[in-house]
This record gives structure tokens, sequence and C-alpha cells, in this order.
């Protein structure tokens, strides 16, 4: 008789495998594909993911686990083996509470959905959305639905992103945030935008400069990828094989490559320091959307958007970039990537305006989800909310309520995700401060390997083996608490307006 | 109760569409991996290719064929679904008589053999690599031993690659070449090389030439990728997804990405000229190896080496090449792209010594197959056929019995395919100048759309539907015959030597 923890590893590690072999079909997809390819790769995608899901949600899977799980009281409770037992199992207890036809039903209409949504957005028609709109969010109550001990409907939806969070834990800290950062853009200065903002900024200056701040933050040519995409991102099929993706605007230094490529390679290190022995098991990703999130905003803002890294950097950057930044000084330069101004997109704010875009999109959800707001009156919420936070309204729903993809994909729950994570980036930031003081000096040299170490040791190595909230306790000794993060904003703000 | 037929062509979907996700995976680990992602890609690509094989040799997909071929009476024979029945009924029933241990001991033999290969050729070193050899040969003998009904072993390996083809039928093709092409070698004036065979070649600019071309032969931007790789291939994740390879010799014309392109070109325009009705089911690619690589030598040869096509394209390949060309005329060019002349590695050979290199590969196998040639004895044997064939011998063996990977890999039966492919190239070409008299003058003006369109209607959609002996009647009205391709090389040659 075999062990049931060998032939449970074994059945796991085949459906990673379908897993992995969906995400390498998906970074083709977005970065290599000619486009007539599209058709064949949405149902070789959707045989993978059919596959992937119906292997694990077998019976024979629920055995296993339940003799791994009678067995576990010899195992070390933070061994590899006692947490791939305990998360798996909760993983497989979710699974197995969907109907299956529900779960291909709403990667369906995601993929269609998606698709509609582009076109909607290109026309700047929230009309031909909404239905798709409503479909999924019947779908998603259909979702809320398999799980009835849910204390509210949306906890079950930001469990999909953060294991174990509930709403009410967000509500409270973005209750914190809102008046906080309300009162940080209201006291910004109003200032012209600087023109050297406008570039030029060559596509081929911008790659050489991301390729070696990549590397500089620990992105080896050995087991990264950097490609341009229309929307850039990260995925992970093995800690040695990352393939980061990045865009090159030439006329606004916000869409300078090396601030997207700094956010992916965030996320691509974490994934990257993941243990080895976690490899081909459920463990072997990031333990969360916000704690991956604390990763990118970590390494793009905390160290990529601080005085000290470009202290280093900026010499190289502006020789880079002679035509834009000749005549700006250094302090100049900071303070432009820094400021803080009310904008309508979401992924071109600031730090500190961006937390506003998230609890707005965070009410709304809440709002359509529980039937307060209809679809057809999401465009004038939406306007209305953004005039109430940050003092501007969208002309178009396209720079509206019809900028972001996640919704039409049914990716509510979410967006609390991204703020979460900036909250995280300087909580834990603050932490590692506290091992190593000189932090900063570090960074000024251009020198990050005592950094990458000590994230690799604290977050990165673990993996999914804990949940979210023992990972964060963990690293910093106690909860989210957004504290260090709107010190860190009030500072910078001063510091900037001093300047 | 659903038809026997829907349900048997939803299952092959799914198994075709986990086929389709490891060539997206082996080209991915060719063309984009970072070197780190090795070994997880091994353990990804193994388990897609097991769980398609477990997929389809389910007693599930046997009793489908049943149900399906009972009611074949009412299909036309050469529809889709009569077809589709036909080649599956005997895929499945040949992919059942191999016990699944089996095939998974090949797959990782190959796997490991082949990077035994790789270094033993490195070094120069065959005696760690027999060992490989051995075990393969054994493993070899083990699958034959599945099919006790064959007349001889080799017809099983054949079988492989060319569906229903008997070894005798191969010995008489060769048995009529082998004089005639060593005739034709001793026949060829033994001239020194030409100066400007040595380039210089820049990359930039052979990757423009061969993008035109490719372009020209029908290989859109839409459909097709062209990318750089150490040994060039071609793989189709769909009609409309097909990726093309080629590399960059920048210092020897034989190695131009050109000649490269224009060969996988003729690869891909095969799959890309599949009937999009195939998709997704077995049917839906190149009906045999050999019949592969006819087109990729129609394109590269009967119409890529001829006067025609260079009286088109040599004006703008010579501007991009000014250095080694300017002073180089247009016949002189054509012939040292043609020239008969002995060398020692298969890859590189003209048009007429290639069929010797093929001829001795086939010749060496079966005796290493029924056991009259040790592998101990192969390199002596390899050395001593190669003088008595083109009276040359290889000063190692790395440049004699080492040089190619098929072998190890476990590629037995492949080798003559090759040959087949040549001989038909020109068989093909014959036909399609019956239907349009003035194919080379359409050649001569750079355009291909009629060519293309005719292989399209006689070979390409058809995909397998047809065995090949079946597909080849339908082209050219009768059994492959070397007679046309004799003719060919006998005028190419005559025209050179009178040049």
């Amino acid at each position: 008789m075999s062990d049931p923890l060998t032939s449970l590893r074994s059945e796991l590690a085949r459906i990673c495998d379908l897993s992995t072999a969906a995400r390498v079909l998906e970074w083709d997809q977005l970065v290599m594909m000619p486009p007539g390819g599209a058709p064949t790769r949405a149902e070789t995608l959707a045989t993978l993911t059919e596959l992937a899901h119906e292997l694990f949600v077998r019976d024979e899977i629920g055995e296993l686990l339940e003799e791994a799980s009678s067995r576990r009281a010899d195992l070390d409770p933070e061994s590899d083996d006692a947490c791939l037992i305990e998360v798996t199992r909760r993983d497989w207890e979710k699974a197995s509470r969907v109907p299956a036809e529900l779960t291909a039903e709403q990667t369906k209409l995601a993929s269609e959905g998606m698709e509609a949504w582009a076109k909607a957005r290109e026309d700047d028609d929230f009309a031909s959305f909404r239905p798709w709109l409503d479909r999924t969010l019947e779908l998603k109550q259909r979702y809320i639905a398999c799980f009835p001990d849910a204390a509210e409907p949306y906890d079950v939806l930001l469990d999909d992103f953060e294991r174990g969070m509930r709403t009410e834990e967000v509500r409270t800290i973005f209750a914190r945030l809102r008046p906080e950062l309300q009162e940080l853009v209201a006291a910004a200065p109003d200032d012209e935008p600087e023109e050297f903002l406008a570039g030029p900024y060559p596509r081929e200056a911008q790659h050489e400069v991301s390729v070696a701040v990549a590397r500089a933050f620990g992105a080896d040519a050995s087991s990264f990828r950097l490609d341009p995409t229309v929307h850039p991102f990260c995925l992970s099929f093995a800690t040695q094989d990352v393939r980061l993706t990045t865009r090159y605007a030439e006329d606004d230094l916000h869409g300078n490559s090396l601030f997207s490529t700094m956010h992916e390679v965030g996320h691509g290190v974490y994934e990257h320091g993941g243990d080895p022995a976690l490899d081909r098991t459920p463990l072997a990703t990031g333990c969360s959307s916000a704690l991956h999130e604390s990763q990118s905003r970590l390494w793009e803002n905390v160290i990529g958007r601080s005085l000290p890294f470009w202290r280093w950097f900026y010499p190289r950057f502006r020789a880079a970039f002679p035509e834009a930044l000749e005549r700006v000084p250094l302090e100049r330069f900071h303070r432009a990537i820094n400021r803080a101004q009310p904008s309508l997109i979401r992924v071109d704010a600031d730090e500190t305006t961006y937390g506003l875009h998230i609890i707005l999109r965070f009410e709304l959800e809440q709002e359509l989800l529980s039937g307060a707001l209809a679809t057809d009156d999401l465009p004038d919420a939406w306007n209305a909310k953004l005039e109430e936070l940050l003092g501007i309204r969208p002309p178009s729903n396209r720079l509206g309520c019809l900028q972001d993809v996640h919704w039409s994909g049914g990716m509510f729950g979410y967006f609390p995700t991204y703020q979460l994570g900036n909250v995280l980036s300087v909580q834990i930031w603050e932490r590692l401060e506290a091992d190593l003081p000189d932090a900063y000096e570090h960074v000024e040299r251009g020198s990050f390997e005592a950094i990458h170490e000590w994230l690799r040791e604290h977050l990165y190595r673990h993996g999914r083996k804990f949940t979210p909230a023992e990972t964060i306790e963990r690293i910093v000794g106690g909860p989210i608490d957004p504290e260090p993060y709107l010190r860190y904003l009030r500072d910078k703000n001063a510091s900037l307006t001093a300047a």
C-alpha cells in the first residue's frame, strides 16, 4: 500500500502541471501569439482549466486528503506536508462546493464578457456592456449561494483572493484611509505638470534602463524574461522560469517601462523566491493577492520612487534620456514622479490618490452585489463618487466605469487587495528596516541583495503554506495596520511640498 | 442518448487540446524559455503527454469508435466523419497495443538519451553514448514485439511516420537511387568552393530577406511567427497559428536563414492550408513525415534553389549583402547554392549528395535493429559506408555517427522519410506543372498564389484524412516514383556543369 501523502502529492503534481501549462499558454497568447490563433487558444485553455478542475474535485482526492489528514498529528504543523494537507483540503472543499456547470459557465462568460467590455470601452458604450455585467452579477450570486455559511456575500468573493479575510476588516481599514487620503490630496499643491513628463523617452533606452534595474533587483537572465505587451503582468511557470512584461510610452514619464518593470519584478521575485521544495504543489505561489501586490508596490514605490533609489539611478536614467531630462535636477524629477494629483485612471494614479480609486470600486461593487445599485445607474454612481472622493468628474464612461477589465472577467472582490497591498508594502518595509536599519543606504548604493534576502527569508520562501493572516503575523508580528502607510504618505507629501 | 460520433469528437477534441498545449510548451522551451525553466518544463510536458495518452487509450474511446464504426456504412467514405473514424480507430488500436509502462519508459529514455547524446557529441565521445543507444534499441525491440503481425521489424518503426508503408518499398526506391546518385556525384566538377560563400551575411539583413520571402510564400503575419533557434523547426497549434524558426550563420551562405526559413515555411503552409473543419481532431495535421518533407523541400529546393526564383529575388538578395555579393553575377550565385559536393554533415548537404547520407542511415539502422551490427562497431561501419558512398571519411565521430539527434531520441525509422520527401517534392511539382505549365513563370514574377492554391487543393486541405499512399495516389495518380526526382537532379547537374 502506498502512503496516502505520496499518492496525494503525485496527483496534485499532475494537476499543477495542467495549471502551469495553462499559464504558459496565457503568457504566449498575450505576448507572442499571432492574432489568428485566438479562437483555438480559447478552446485549448478551456480544456486545460476544466481538466485541472475535474481532476482536482474527484472523490479520490477527497479520500486521500482524509487519509493524509488523519496522520497529520504526527507532523510538525509548520512542515511542508502539514501545510500542504491543510491548504489543499481547504481548496478542495471550496472547489467541490461549486457545480462543474457553474464553473464552466463562469469561465465562458468571463471570456465573452471581456471581449464585450473591450468593444464597449472602445466605443464608449456602457449600454452594450450592461447586459454582460448583469449576467456576471447573476452568476456571482449563484456562486455566493454555494457558500451559505459566509457572514456576508462579499466575504465569499474576497476569500478567493485573500483566503480567510472578512469584508468587515477591509471596511475598517478603508474607513481609516478614506478621510486621511482625501485630506492629503486636498493639501497637495495644485501646480502645473512638469513639461519633461511628456518626454521624449525613446523605447530602446527605456528597455535598457528597465533591464538594468530588473537585474539589480534580482531578476537574473537565467530565470527571467522581459517582453513587451499591452497591459503588463507577471506569470511564473516555476521558481526558475518567471515571465515579466512591460509597456513603453515614449511621451509620458508615468508610462515609462521602468515603473511597470519594477512593479512586475516585485511580483516576479516573490515567485522566484519560493522554496523549490514546494514546486508542483498548490503551495508553490504567492500567498494572496494583497501580499503579492505588497511586493510589486514595495519594489516599485517604496524602493523605486524613493529619493535614495534615484540618488543611485538618476545619473544613468538622465543619461538615457538626455533630450527630456538634461536640465532636470534630481529633486525636481523625484517630485514629478511622486506628486499627488487627482486623475481619472486608476492605473496611472499616484501613490496618494490611488487608494481613493480603490475605495470607490470597493464601495460600488458591494452596492452592485446587494442590489442597492442597479447596473443602469452605475455610470452616474461612479461619476458622483469620483467627484466626492477626488473632486473631478469623468467626461466619459470610457474614462470612468468602463476603464477596468476586472468586472467583465468576473473578478469582483479583487480590487481591495490592490490597496491592501499598498498598505502592507509599507508595513513590511518598516519591519524590514527594523532589522536592516540601513536599508535605504543599500538602495542608495544600488545594492539590493540584503533586502531581497530578508524578504525571501520572511515571505517569499513560504509560498502559500500559511494563510494570509498567519503570513502577515509572521512577518510584522500583528494584523494589517494602515498606520505605517499613512505615516509614509504624510512624510512623502510633506517632503515634496517642502522641496 | 447522444450520438456516438458527437461524443467521440468531443473526447478527441480534449485530447487534441492536450497535445496542442504540449506543442506550445515545446516551442516555448526551444525558442523563449529561460534556461532555469528546463527541469520543471520536462515534468509539465511529461504530464501533458501521459494524460493525452491515458485519455486516448481508454476503453470508452474504443467503445465509441466501435459504435461510430457500425454506422459508417451510411457515410460517404471520403467524408470527414468517415475518415475520422477510420484514422482514429487505427491510431487507437496501435496506441492500445503498447503498455503504458513502455510508453513512459520510452519518453523518459528519449529525454535522457538526448542529453547524453548532446554531451557525447560535444566531447566527441561515442563510448559514453553507446550504453544509451543499447537501451534505446532494447526498448525499440520491446516496442516492435507489440506488433507481432508485422512482415519485418523495421515496418513497425516506419509505420509511425509513414502509416502503412513497408520497408521493402523503401528498399526498392533507394536501390534505384543509390547508383544514380553516386554517378551524379562522381560526375560533378571538383572545383574549389566560391569565396563569397563565406560572407559576410549580416544577421539583420538575413532576417529581412527571410521575412520578405516567407510573406511571399504565404506565411502572413496574422497566422505566422518567425523566431531564431538553434536547430530550426516548425510547429503549428492551429491552422491560423504557425510558428517558424530559423538560424543565422553570418559566415556561410548555406547557413543563411533564407534557406532554413523557406524550408520551414514549406512545413508551415502545409499546416496552415489544412481545412479548419479538421481542427481539434486527429486529422488536423500533415499526412505523414515524407509528405511534410515533400513540402519543405518543394518550397526550399524545387522553388527556392531554382533559377527562376533567383531571377526574381537575386537583385534584392544581393542588395541586402553588398559586401559578399556585389560582384557576383546571378548564374555564379545560383551555381554555388546548387553544386554537388561530398560533405560530412547531412543537414549541410546539397540536393544530390543528401540522398546518400540518408541511404547510409537507413542501411545502418536496419543492421543495428537486426543485430547484424553491434553498437560497438557503429563508428567504423559509419565511416566505411560514407567512404563507399561519397568517397570521404569523417575525421571524428562528432562529424560522423554522432552528428544527428534522432537515434538518441528513439527516432529509428524516421530518416528514410527525409529522402522520400525529396523524391515526392519533385514528383508533386511535375504534376503541378502539368496543371500549371507556367508555374516557373509565376515563380520568376515572385507570384506564388496559384502554386499555393494548387497545393492547398490537392494536398494541404486533406490533413490526415487519407493514408500516405492514398494521398499520394490522389495527387500524382500513382505510387511514389523516383524517376521525376532523378530526371530533375540530372538536369540540374547538367545545367550547372554547362554554366
